[in-house]
């Protein structure tokens, strides 16, 4: 058996396990950061954290590598993170070089990449995706990530950013996204925009047990659920534009499978999935309709395993 | 000096030409055909071209290979035509099988591939893509092509339908595509929905020169040269929408260049090109939108010249 570590990176915590080739995390732990740290001593609580999941393993030269997954733009081939919206300043930061560094004489290569891809790879081996070879993955959170696998590897495009499935056109005079472009998808289906489109439907009159002052997708999930016809048009308006979203994938990828994570996927299959499915199969041309569309099925864990199989997914 | 022979396969013509690889079309030839006459009979046509061309390199054994380019759904690893929309009837051809048996003792290699991707290829290798890596090839004509190259070579997908570009969602309640769905690019840029969207406009009785019995492409575009405005809002939106689908497909795939060809690219930059740019910069995020958008430099060459390229670009 042959085991690497995975580092999930965020702005408030650092999750790190170790897994094994057979896909088990074996030996999990989280400790807190701040951005305010700096990359140097947020390198050095990386190290440490793997220094402590290094411990718990006791053949040392059974661990083929570690991986990190970061939000943000990482510069994959050579361990750097471009730019992050979770770590605001931080511009070019070679931080595997810095993790490096900290690990002195432990020898393990170290590897990186974006925090979506790494869901998505995650899935591909030991999630939704098994069996699988060109696979796209959203994540459906406060904004909407997106990875791309091409014959089981990550696809990063000419400069590292390819995979903005968040921000394909649904509408072209859509809502304004975050990114400054009109009706991407996360204009539709980021939990922002979530909210933002149930307030104007109550706004405008429209009944519901829903209270605009305090709204989240969660609770919107709930009303709907619980039969709230308002709450349910806004999901099945969102599974709509995903629908949409992924037409134009399918005709431009042609993968066989779309894995959908993040918070947001939780509402599931009938407040979610068939709305997103129906409009994708309604619009796709045949051979690329058969594309499945399936639930992520890693969860939190996602990260940490799909950091981990970076070791094994050599660029 | 290798050479490849390229086979350019239409409904009413085939191409063929001798390449030599330097990038030189060193000879070339046309002979009719008829889709009625068969497939077998269209696969002794080939045969019999390629060996007309073979006849003109002195030393045989320089000749590398021999490559297809063919409208329609191509499987590109067994050599055959899944389905053509120039071949009625045609189904799962092992065109390249009935071609090696008409060459009898020319055992050269075969190749196939889908003629908008044989176009990409052609222009990375000799045109407007020479020293990318990941290409985006549109062509604007009756309907809109496209092709994906990715380190250099083809992307295929997981089912031969990659690349259906012109089936980008521009607009997702707009005009009826071909395809079914609607507001693809091509239910806005393909011809027939210019030349559609054209008479809408001279039947709102927008002032125009344009006769709306007699209208073709080439007509709207030489009315918008002479300064009529009803044409150049015709290009003017037809390039918008091309920025539009661009921009979710730089934001999916991240490359380096989209190179446009087909007869309404030449329409070029004032009429159309500039419009796409001015579309794509607005919408595309910092570095996606580095992306070149370029014309397509090869013209009628670029089917046989990518054709005899498969020779050189081995899946």
């Amino acid at each position: 058996m042959q085991y690497s570590i995975g580092i999930d990176l965020g702005g408030t915590d650092i999750k790190a396990g170790l897994l094994s080739s057979d896909g088990k995390l074996m030996y999990r732990t989280v400790v807190s950061t701040h951005v305010n740290e700096g990359a140097k001593a947020i390198a050095k609580r990386i190290a440490q954290t793997i220094l402590q999941v290094h411990s718990q393993t006791q053949s040392l030269k059974d661990i083929i590598g570690i991986g990190v997954g970061s939000p943000g733009l990482i510069l994959a081939d050579s361990g750097i993170i471009h730019f992050s919206p979770n770590f605001p300043g931080w511009s070019d930061i070679p931080l595997l070089d810095y993790v490096a560094a900290e690990l002195g004489n432990l020898k393990i290569p170290l590897y990186i990449d974006n925090d979506v891809n790494v869901m998505v790879l995650g899935e591909l081996h030991h999630g939704a995706g098994i069996g699988y070879e060109n696979v796209v993955g959203l994540t459906l959170g406060t904004g909407v990530g997106g990875g791309i696998v091409i014959n089981r590897k990550v696809y990063h495009g000419s400069w590292n950013t390819a995979g903005e499935l968040g921000h394909t056109i649904v509408q072209p005079n859509g809502p304004k996204c975050g990114c400054g472009n009109r009706g991407c998808l996360e204009a539709y289906a980021g939990a922002r925009h979530i909210v933002q489109r149930t307030r104007q439907k109550l706004a405008s009159g429209q009944n519901s047990c829903l209270n605009p002052d305090v709204l989240t997708p969660k609770q919107i999930a709930e009303a709907a659920e619980a039969g709230d016809k308002l709450a349910q048009e806004i999901f099945a308006e969102t599974g709509k534009y995903i629908g949409v979203a992924l037409t134009s994938i399918a005709h431009i990828l042609n993968p066989e499978i779309a894995i959908i994570g993040g918070g947001i996927a939780g509402a599931g299959e009938k407040l979610l999935f068939q709305h997103i499915r129906n409009e994708f199969r309604k619009r796709t041309m045949g051979i690329p309709s058969q594309m499945e569309i399936v639930p992520a099925k890693l969860g939190n864990d996602a990260g940490l395993i799909g950091a981990a199989m970076l070791a094994y997914n050599i660029h």
